[in-house]
């Protein structure tokens, strides 16, 4: 039984204008949801759906009687302030909503003069973090990523036995994860400066970013259940761009034994938009490994996950620099790579974070780990780019880069491509540094 | 200006008669805060005081008209299903309360007529965790602790460089945090067998607990911002009694190098009553470190945190085997210590966990990490009692442990006694081990 269904059909069109224009990131084909409201207001955040450089107020919408049964009911939770209601519902109501969204966004559709009231240009939008996370965990799914920093921390142990057995993860913290957009100050934290024999407390010097995959939990599981393998497409709602911002000279120090902890949490960042897994159908790619790597463990295997367990979403990270925003220039592209080369699948990531029993709720967040690549070009985080801090990138402006500097901005993006299917994307996934408090 | 005021005075007694009795956890100096039901109901969860053997309903005492000003204005927050707000509003509240609550308590108190009915036996009350944790975090702050799991786990570097400079802490799991009286299965794992080429995923055979300190936050602190050190006893609410269950072979194989995940995320259990930082006042004692080890950097330095940053709660962990309870005998003490033997005092943790800018919030729950003492005696886990498994402990009954074995109940009990002061107590932490799901 084929996964895909008419919301995937290349010919569609809508009958907002810019949802049609080449390279649009917010096709028909897509329809993400996310929590928005009038900027500079104090309206209630609520739930839409971006379509073109517009977005679709979920209330309203349902308010002018657009929606009726499955999609109804699930309209109601969507247009929430926190989409955990509506993501804790699961595929069938997710499916119906955005089926009901496809059928009233295309050309001629007759609800075209009732929802036309009820969109707003994205640029008169505000976003917030379109749930409540329960907790988030970070993965670390990328080899070439794991091997990469692995030698710069442990010259002659880079990657750890486990690595080819276990989708390693730990968890994160939740509190300071902010929306594309965010500020966050320079953090402080303990660093041990080369050959000293006492630590400083003082402002990171090594500030770097992770381009990572979210991965927003949908349904969830009861404590001391697991979700199989192939159980996890009806317990993953979708996809965003997120950016684990990590102090590099305070993580070396305080990582042993038991992992970063200031070196992590004082900011991550995250894209406004979730893009379903049902959007993400046609770019699905099947997961392998090298016939010489360790085959995964049964748990972590299914034909399912051989056939369509990848998803080759494209992702780029770019650079915009005080100086580069003073003189209107454009970003500079940093990297650009596949989550299609990541050595564990999404499927393999949530069964085995579940595999012990732990119970996941609706709007946790997982994050993939850096996705880097195989090429140098795909290194996503600074400190694979610059090895170390070793090789300063060059922004080709006159500036260069090993770490970040005050002022920086990153910016994330991720679209889907595939002949025969339409173009779908991400948006942006942008965060500021700001200096270090005083 | 002393801390203490008349609701630490040992002299009072209550109306309520089980909380004059020698040994009592509950007498009228406790007034510890925790959430409750009747057993077996389908009530609301509200909030309640422990008193002796009862429980205060706090909603039942705001409506028989017991309070006013501070006092009421605090009851309405802590008669709630979560005690999230009421720890949100700080100490002149969470004062205000207690000392409304210590006099209308008291023997003779006029308040006795209307709220004798506001009381519940405790033995026909189940609990609830007190607060949505947005947050958990387990620090790792006793050397001995670290000194003992260390060598088993690294014989040749027990104690990493860092471990005197850094309160190393990590993110942890709060889906998976109940109250005492939890159950967990046995978690599945990955377990890398000595000598073999391949892990296995199967349950754990070498499952521990951890005696920790929980510390409750209250008021919390904004992104970007920390909280100094002397400023910490504004911003923690109080403390209770924590069992960070450990899957030991699963955590060898997994946790480098981003520390502790499926080894610790099935199940953690936290003590019902949250017993206030104002309560343990008197049992605060000077922070101390030998001088021939590192002192502590200027942010985690003070005048006050040397003379009052420790707290002499004394602690012990008993197991109670299937056996024992089939037969009605009673459980064995596996170990006892006390808090005041922390290297690392509750306002450093919580000094350095927002020295970086990370924002706690109300409800947020911090853990000491395993609270083991410098004698064999006060080792806190069993990984530590028996050498790793290589020396079982005698249950005295015929039975003797290396790990936990399913049926087994741990139990965890705290309490301070310090002379001219009451003797308060925690209460029970208990969990117990259910065999593994097939």
């Amino acid at each position: 039984m084929s996964r895909l269904n008419e919301t995937h059909d290349a010919s569609l069109r809508s009958w907002v204008d810019s949802a049609n224009a080449d390279g649009a990131d917010f096709p028909i084909q897509n329809l993400p949801f996310g929590v928005f409201r009038r900027r500079g207001t104090n309206e209630s955040w609520r739930g839409g759906v971006a379509i073109g450089d517009r977005v679709l107020d979920l209330g309203a919408a349902q308010a002018a009687g657009v929606f009726s049964g499955d999609a109804a009911a699930a309209a109601v939770q969507a247009a929430k302030p926190l989409l955990n209601e509506f993501m804790s519902m699961g595929p069938r109501y997710w499916s119906a909503l955005r089926l009901a969204l496809s059928r009233a966004l295309r050309d001629g559709a007759a609800a075209q003069a009732r929802l036309a009231a009820c969109l707003l240009p994205q640029a008169d939008a505000e976003f917030s973090v379109p749930a409540r996370i329960g907790d988030y965990t970070d993965m670390y799914a990328s080899i070439y990523h794991a091997t990469n920093i692995g030698r710069l921390f442990r010259p002659d142990n880079p990657l750890l036995p486990n690595f080819q057995w276990v989708p390693i993860g730990y968890h994160g913290r939740a509190s300071s994860i902010g929306v594309s957009g965010q500020q966050f100050h320079r953090p402080h934290g303990q660093i041990m400066p080369p050959g000293a024999q006492a630590p400083v407390f003082e402002p990171c010097r090594r500030l770097d970013y992770e381009l990572e995959i979210g991965i927003w939990v949908g349904v969830g599981n009861a404590q001391g259940e697991s979700i199989a393998l192939d159980e996890v497409d009806a317990h993953v709602f979708g996809l965003a761009l997120f950016n684990d911002w990590s102090a590099r000279d305070i993580q070396s120090w305080e990582y042993q034994p038991l992992g970063p902890f200031l070196s992590k949490n004082f900011a991550s960042t995250i894209s406004p938009w979730i893009v379903t897994m049902e959007a993400l159908e046609p770019y699905r790619v099947a997961w392998d490994r090298p016939k010489d790597h360790p085959q995964p463990l049964a748990y972590l295997e299914s034909d399912d996950n051989r056939a369509r367990g990848g998803v080759d979403m494209r992702i780029e990270s770019w650079i915009e620099t005080a100086r580069m925003r003073a003189a209107g220039a454009a970003p500079v592209r940093l990297s650009h790579s596949t989550f299609a080369h990541s050595y564990w699948s999404v499927g393999q990531m949530v069964a085995h974070h579940t595999g012990g029993g732990c119970n996941l709720n609706p709007g946790d967040l997982l994050a993939s780990g850096t996705q880097s690549g195989p090429d140098p070009s795909e290194a996503a985080a600074l400190i694979e780019i610059t090895a170390g801090g070793k090789n300063p990138v060059d922004l080709g402006n006159g500036e260069s880069r090993t770490f970040l500097e005050d002022g920086d901005a990153v910016i994330l993006r991720g679209w889907c491509e595939r002949s025969g299917y339409a173009r779908i994307g991400f948006g942006e996934c942008r965060g500021v540094v700001l200096p270090a408090r005083t």
